[in-house]
């Protein structure tokens, strides 16, 4: 067997998660929170399961998540989405996205990522038979370089990746960002995808540039959230997708041969919280500022240099002043087998690292408990 | 947007249920129970998520859930198949056969598929750059002509499917069967996908030939099946793959991107109710062979011709004394809006299928009130 993706090992997530488990670390590697669901949630969702919504959904999900969905952005960012024919559920944000490139990239034509990434965007290109571009964010806020960027689109370009907020970074792209990239973009065959799963988690009273309120952006892109990060429910696996009703169908069609539908009983009790509780995700800021910035006051006393994220539930941190001498790879190890503590390297996410990077990243969507054991165990570095 | 799958609409699955909805039809179309799983299977999904199974579970599946898998596979088949090495736990199915097929399909592959056959292969080995080569099944008994099949075998075929029990006819392969294939495809760069989602519904007595207990066979094939199918509950989408190491290490690098993980909470539900109740598949048979029976016994006084199915829990049934003026898609609409039974057309499942033929499909796994009324209105058409 010819492998079709030879450079491929088991993500760095995987493998840090197993890494935490045989050492007994604290995991702020891979990003999950460690607290539950909203107990509404749960119950909503059991109470469907014991009353029999346990069959197939319709392919496109289920009507009422859908208009929910819709309500939702309609709140969020003022934009009209039709739940009908432009939004799609799907089992997860990364299959949204798998799906979106699949819809879009045909052998030879080339995808534009902006490094550090999220591991799957590369190979999901490659099974299309494209080929990644890689153009570094700007160091050290991670801005885009938009004279780099257009330098690096060529005729065969069909596709540039967005993230905001950005993952690992929490970065944030603005308005005048997305202004750029429609410009950039205007009378070229480019679509665009824009990973915007941790659209409810930004700080410091600043707003969610989403694409799904840029008119003349969102005509060519591909919008994923995930329910699994607004409702701290990551294990459930049910994402979204939305796009323009043409480009809407052909995800469709790639997505009803890939898994063809959501889990039904998951969307029944999702449709049923968000209808009663649109107040979830207006207070996710408050919820995830105050852990943010608990873990970063507390690491104020450790020889880690933080700047703190503007976006996610993810916190990098340098660590020139600690271990120099280590690649970050190897302080992720090392914090984890040495400090108990769990992390996940940065360079990972770049197709070539700068050499003098020295990050990690931790997720902080973690009790107060165990953000003041890790931060301990941190300071103690 | 160029699209990548030009030829593909709605699947019939999706339009006869939503004309089925529409016309207040009884719907034997698509394939779903109008019965529940069992209580206790929900009961302990529902205690999971209460009890805080809901973050991402590991990109394989959960460990006690592919020992259970391997557990009823030395049960059922007297094989052993390594639970962390050989089993990958996907969000359904379909979902497995698309990433077997990104596994083995290069641009330019051939795969060789037995119509009539499932919807979601040809597009799936499409997406991989590939092509498919039709070989029909022959009729009247849907058995597989070994000398078409090997004609159809060239230097780029590198996959061949197998389905049974055999959607939507009810087939089944026997060992015979098996063997001819190795010895088809011994020393030959060929691997196989053996659909076996329906392994558990079999009748009469028989037994279900699988690759799994197919020890040459299986150093080739990707095994795929469903516990939505075996518990009731299609609506989870949780499936599973059984492979050799290597090829499962080439399947879960593509699983991992296309999906990550499955569910976590109907992981852990699923495991319990597998340790608890070993029983449930020993009862399969049984419980849809009565189900099969009835509604050929109440068929009887129709005019439609049939020949039980040996397994699966569709019926096909020749309608050539009522409308042979009508091809079957025509048919399962008319049944549909003027008689209110909504059925399968074969014609769907072929490239292209004999001219003459006069074939629909009901979907026997349906509670018997729903099996008399359904059987009332199709002995008056
Ligand atoms: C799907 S596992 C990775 C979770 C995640 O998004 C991250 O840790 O970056
Ligand atoms: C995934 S919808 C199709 C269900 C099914 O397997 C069938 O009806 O044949």
């Amino acid at each position: 067997l010819v492998s079709k993706l030879p450079n491929v090992g088991t993500t760095i997530f995987t493998r840090m998660s197993q890494l935490a488990l045989e050492t007994g670390a604290i995991n702020l590697s891979q990003g999950f929170p460690d607290f539950d669901g909203p107990q509404a949630l749960r119950e909503a969702v059991a109470r469907h399961l014991m009353e029999g919504r346990n069959q197939y959904s319709p392919m496109t999900g289920l009507p009422s998540l859908r208009q929910q969905v819709a309500a939702k952005i309609a709140r969020s960012y003022g934009a009209q989405r039709d739940a009908d024919s432009e939004i799609t559920i799907t089992p997860g944000a990364t299959e949204a996205i798998f799906c979106a490139v699949q819809a879009l990239i045909h052998a030879g034509d080339e995808a534009i990522v902006l490094d550090p990434c999220y591991d799957s965007y590369e190979p999901s290109v490659e099974l299309a038979g494209g080929r990644c571009v890689h153009v570094p964010l700007a160091l050290p806020d991670f801005t885009v370089d938009w004279q780099r960027l257009a330098d690096a689109i060529t005729p065969r370009t069909r596709l540039i990746f967005l993230n905001s907020p950005h993952n690992p970074s929490g970065a944030l792209l603005t308005r005048a960002d997305l202004d750029k990239l429609a410009e950039l973009i205007r009378g070229r065959d480019i679509h665009v995808i824009s990973d915007e799963v941790y659209e409810h988690l930004i700080f410091d009273g600043q707003r969610h540039a989403s694409v799904l309120a840029h008119e003349e952006l969102y005509q060519r892109a591909f919008v994923v959230s995930s329910f699994g990060k607004t409702y701290h429910v990551t294990g459930w696996k049910t994402g979204y997708v939305v796009a323009p009703p043409l480009l809407s169908a052909e995800l469709r069609k790639i997505h009803q041969y890939v898994n063809f539908c959501g889990v039904t009983p998951l969307q029944f009790g999702l449709a049923d919280f968000m209808a009663a509780h649109p107040e979830h995700v207006e207070e996710l800021p408050a919820f995830y500022q105050a852990k943010r910035d608990l873990f970063c006051d507390l690491l104020t006393g450790s020889r880690f240099t933080l700047t703190r994220a503007p976006g996610t539930y993810f916190q990098l941190a340098d660590y020139s002043a600690i271990r120099p001498d280590l690649d970050d790879v190897a302080m992720a190890e090392w914090l984890t087998r040495e400090h108990g503590v769990a992390a996940i390297p940065v360079s990972v996410f770049y197709q070539s690292a700068p050499k003098d990077m020295r990050l990690v990243r931790f997720c902080f969507a973690k009790r107060e408990e165990t953000l003041r054991q890790a931060a301990e165990k941190l300071c103690a570095v």
